[in-house]
């Protein structure tokens, strides 16, 4: 029954399918790039709720509610949910799937949760254990600049290293239905280790990740004995314009170019207009650009095979308050078009 | 490849061995019932740390260090590290684990964490994802009263509703190695669904987690067709005694009673002596009641099997503060001595 594939590598028995995904995005997502691939955007950061995190919340019920539609699957249907966000006590994802009665595992892995549920729900399902899994994930830029940095009323300054955390949730159906007919499939992962390579800098969110993203890369690889042209696409996860590039320098020092990688937070946000700084982050940029734009194009034919590897920032404010360094994690999926 | 029994349960299709556990626990806890169970026990709360929350992330960092010697595993035996606490983002766990470098899968369900670990671990291990994992859960009774309620400095008189938040971490070590001459087993779970009753009192939690409990339990015994008296014992996380005796009353309802039914909660703490008012909770309050005496007197023979149902209330102070009501979530283990 070992699946194991050099030291943190897991390839699946079978492609486990990815049913349907659903997103929901906030107001200035509604105006990037990608907004045409999402299910549904808000027009008011609060979605008719008296408080973000309520708001936040709604965006998960609503998310996994449509995405199990869409895999045409009651509710009853779903054997388990996988499921995080970015709140204190991930209040956004529990009071989110609170009303949706299925079994529930809580996840927190930072801006890394879609990955790390992605990797679950395929195992789980790969193992027998459930049918059908719902993997989701969510944040909301006025929750968490409360919450992590200053409330948004204060007007305060972002430097110029700052991400913009992504408003949504992205949710995805994994299915243990035999695939025909051609399906986007989880075929395997790479579960990250959390590195921290002593940055402090808590509006640096993208040095800090790039190293923990960098090693999950370079693990994967090494583990498959791939080359990085194997994938269509890598992609990170909300590491922005300075983590990409750190990310490229790091591999580049162990001899390793990535002639296809790119970052969520560079492709949910527009660069020249919509004024991010660094990019998008937060747990719905990955999961948002993976369950909009990737799993559609995808299914068009664009790409046949990713590396998706959604990234983390493991602090908290406390943690800052106490001069800690800031630990990273990054779990890399394989996703693919299989025939 | 079905593993699954009626609506909620899973059978792993082979017992998973616990190889070794380890518990680190307070010193409220060394004064209490349990304190021989414990392989150490810490003199001061900050257990040399410079703050209570740099003092739980040693705690898990020692625990889980010692149960994988414990298992006569080097840590890079270790496939995966499943665990969590109550820290905001999880820092408890995170900065604890950060120095292992092993794969890490960050799990929040608040107290009832130990049970989520235990059940991903196993099912990771039986569908041949893993070949040893540590699974592992923590809270700190200072942290815990700092981040939830009010500064200990304060001196807030407790209602006699409240539990105590137990300090501590319990780690267990799950191996894929066959079970010869005896071992403790996972054997199956339940995994719960969020249950909210309405409760809106953040100072009773054994009364907001207690229909969830209830809930998993009667789940439990519907889908494997199982009496309560299956088990040596059931024991429920970190209901304390009200909480337990509310359990008794939802299930009597059902027409169920429980003879062989205690809580954690209730055996880590001295009712008479330790006026904790409730009883004990916490995340560490379920993972070192098992990892300390439960595990220890089912290897002595005076449990063969019992039912494992850490409880864990999903709420956070932000929440509460909004007018929320509590969600509670409880998860069941199958433990088992298999020979």
């Amino acid at each position: 029954m070992q699946k194991r594939v050099g030291e943190q590598t897991i390839q699946l028995s079978v492609p486990v399918r990815i049913a349907a995904t659903a997103a929901i995005a906030g107001p200035k997502e509604a105006e990037g790039p990608l907004a045409a691939y999402f299910d549904t955007t808000i027009e008011d950061a609060l979605y008719g709720e008296s408080s973000w995190e309520k708001a936040e919340s709604k965006l998960v019920r609503d998310t996994i509610t449509m995405a199990v539609k869409k895999a045409k699957l009651r509710m009853e249907d779903i054997d388990i949910m996988a499921a995080g966000d970015l709140l204190n006590q991930s209040t956004g994802t529990t009071f989110g799937v609170r009303a949706l009665g299925r079994p529930f595992l809580g996840l927190y892995g930072a801006c890394s949760t879609m990955g790390e549920s992605l990797c679950v729900g395929a195992m789980l399902i790969d193992g027998g254990f459930a049918r059908h899994v719902v993997c989701s994930a969510s944040s909301h830029f006025c929750a968490a600049e409360k919450q992590f940095r200053f409330p948004l009323e204060l007007g305060t300054q972002r430097p110029l290293t700052s991400t913009w955390t992504v408003t949504g949730d992205g949710a995805a159906v994994l299915s243990a239905e035999e695939v025909t007919g051609g399906a986007v499939c989880v075929t395997g992962m790479t579960i990250g280790k959390i590195v921290d390579m002593g940055i402090k800098d808590a509006n640096n969110m993208g040095a800090a990740m790039a190293p923990a993203a960098a090693d999950t890369i370079l693990t994967h690889l090494h583990d498959t004995k791939r080359e990085p042209t194997y994938y269509d696409e890598i992609v990170t996860g909300d590491l922005g314009y300075v983590g990409q590039e750190l990310v490229c320098e790091l591999l580049e020092r162990e001899g390793i170019s990535l002639p296809n990688y790119t970052d969520c937070g560079i492709r949910i946000f527009d660069r020249e207009k919509q004024d991010t700084h660094a990019g998008g982050s937060g747990c719905a940029c990955a999961a948002l650009t993976f369950a909009g734009y990737y799993y559609q194009e995808m299914q068009k034919g664009t790409y046949k095979r990713i590396l998706f590897i959604p990234t983390g920032a493991l602090l908290s404010p406390t943690t800052t308050q106490q001069g800690e360094t800031i630990p990273g994690i990054a779990h890399a999926v394989v996703i693919e078009m299989v025939r």
